[in-house]
């Protein structure tokens, strides 16, 4: 199998690569190193099945010939911050909406059916169902973030219908682990770096989260493309738990030897379309005999070794 | 009160014009004429409350300025044509989804935080549940146009949260009347007057459908905007009956006096992305006091009567 990778520089993109060429497959990744780490790819870049192209996914041309002989794509390219969507509505728009609307019409020139897609949890806005199934209550957005990985759900499935693509829409929590570069794990580490006597925390803390190890996450996807036989597949990714951002701070501070005097900002929310809880249903890839082998814990305590590891990433972006 | 239109031209654009200005109110009337038509605003245009903007929803610049103090958006312009999402993909995203966010931008450059927005009951795909409501299980979508509405729908309720808007989302049936000027009722009368011995129908001719008459729509949209209170509204708009395409041409024909063969091409869908059955709970908008004046059959006949008054419609697009 050949498969394209956009954001193939990224955090989850880079893993799946990696995860893809050690399974015998020829890998096309794509990336216009906007947020994507050059050396993420370096164990790929050492393997003559893999291609890295340098580009743009709102470049339709260079997507489009960038893509040709593949089977399968997957669309991991996006603009994935969630907090920020009211500084800049166009963003997600463009970086969301409107490239994956490139890669389908780049796929639909390249006679390439089959897609896989990062979409969000954020999708279901503020759900009234606890764990939130697929099938969930037709939501109302509070994200543009969200709002944006709905309009590209929507997009993949329509394209399924009408031009006969089959697709894998996973929704993910809070994904964790190695090469994490940006979320509320960085910016603690981050915050407690530069001082380990005060922590400032968006909301009241009380705000219940999922969070997903990045290689659980990418076994259920592996999983996922493998045995579901529908045209529109959709799955939730996570675990079986949620954690309250009390608690993923306590386990940060613990690991890292610090305790600050925890600083409150205050409310439900943390930021302007926040969730304030966060936890999926996941019977349905678990149907398909996938089960996380981390806690959420653990991938916590895994992804703060790795900052401590790797401080370059904690200046690697704003 | 001072409302904008975008589509004020259209075929439900023109007769709310006229009942706003009827009501006493200002109405700024925006639309490109690309499918609106100059005569069905004649009586607006003799109205000195009434000022017309002949501009597209493309143009963000001219889209902005035009809206100037007014107090509420009514966004109706829409590549409304659900048949033809998949001869030209980009007619959905850029006339509905892109059009929508230069609204929504238009609308926060301007202070204006009140948008009505009318919606689709294409957005639910092809549901599990009849009547469906509002709150039915998050639907996969099988038409562009579904899609690109589901993408407007999330942009709209992203901005009630992030930019403190209110909405209010009009999810219709097949809107029928005076002034109605393309879909299958205005095709079967021009498909009649060519030739009223035979008539092709596309699919099996058993799909069953739903209609509301446009003075109805109409009332239950000024309901709602001056009885609902959420930051999101979210409304189905139909009547609580369907029938079938062979129903539907039973009136038409016995109304032009023709016995037409029909000629089925077949299948459970007229066409990719058709949705076999479509019949939407009404209750929420019920619950508000509106209740529709016509029946299916009524708003037929009136609207075949419509075409047979105003030939000029059934050649006045392809």
């Amino acid at each position: 199998m050949r498969y394209f990778l956009t954001g193939a520089a990224g955090f989850i993109g880079s893993h799946l690569v990696d995860r893809l060429l050690a399974g015998g497959h020829d890998v096309v990744g794509y990336d216009d190193f906007s947020t994507g780490q050059q050396s993420f790819l370096d164990m790929a870049l050492r393997n003559p099945r893999f291609e890295l192209v340098r580009g743009d996914v709102l470049d339709d041309t260079a997507l489009c010939a960038a893509m040709s002989g593949c089977d399968l794509v997957f669309h991991l390219a996006a603009n994935a911050d969630v907090r920020f969507g009211t500084e800049n509505p166009r963003k997600d728009l463009e970086q969301n909406t409107l490239a994956t609307f490139n890669v389908l019409e780049a796929m639909r020139r390249n006679r390439i059916r089959r897609i896989a897609f990062s979409s969000t949890g954020s999708i279901y806005g503020e759900p009234e169902v606890f764990p939130t199934p697929e099938r969930a209550p037709f939501p109302i957005q509070t994200s543009l973030y969200g709002a944006s990985k709905l309009a590209c759900e929507g997009l993949i499935s329509a394209y399924c219908e009408g031009f006969g693509f089959e697709s894998y829409i996973f929704r993910f929590v809070a994904i964790l682990g190695e090469r994490y570069t940006h979320g509320s794990i960085v910016d603690f580490v981050k915050s407690l770096r530069r001082d380990a006597t005060h922590l400032r925390v968006l909301g009241d803390g009380r705000q219940r989260k999922s969070y997903l190890y990045v290689h659980d996450c990418l076994d259920a996807i592996l999983v996922a493309i493998d045995k579901a036989g529908d045209r529109v597949n959709i799955f939730n990714l996570g675990t079986d738990e949620y954690c309250q951002v009390t608690d993923s701070i306590r386990w940060i501070t613990e690991r890292l030897g610090v305790k600050p005097q925890l600083v409150f900002t205050g409310g439900e929310r943390g930021w302007i379309g926040d969730s304030p809880f966060i936890f999926l249903d996941c019977g349905r890839v678990r149907s398909l005999g996938w089960t996380p082998g981390l806690s959420i814990r653990e991938g916590v305590v895994r992804t703060v070794d790795y900052l401590v590891q790797n401080p370059w990433v904690l200046d690697a972006r704003p």
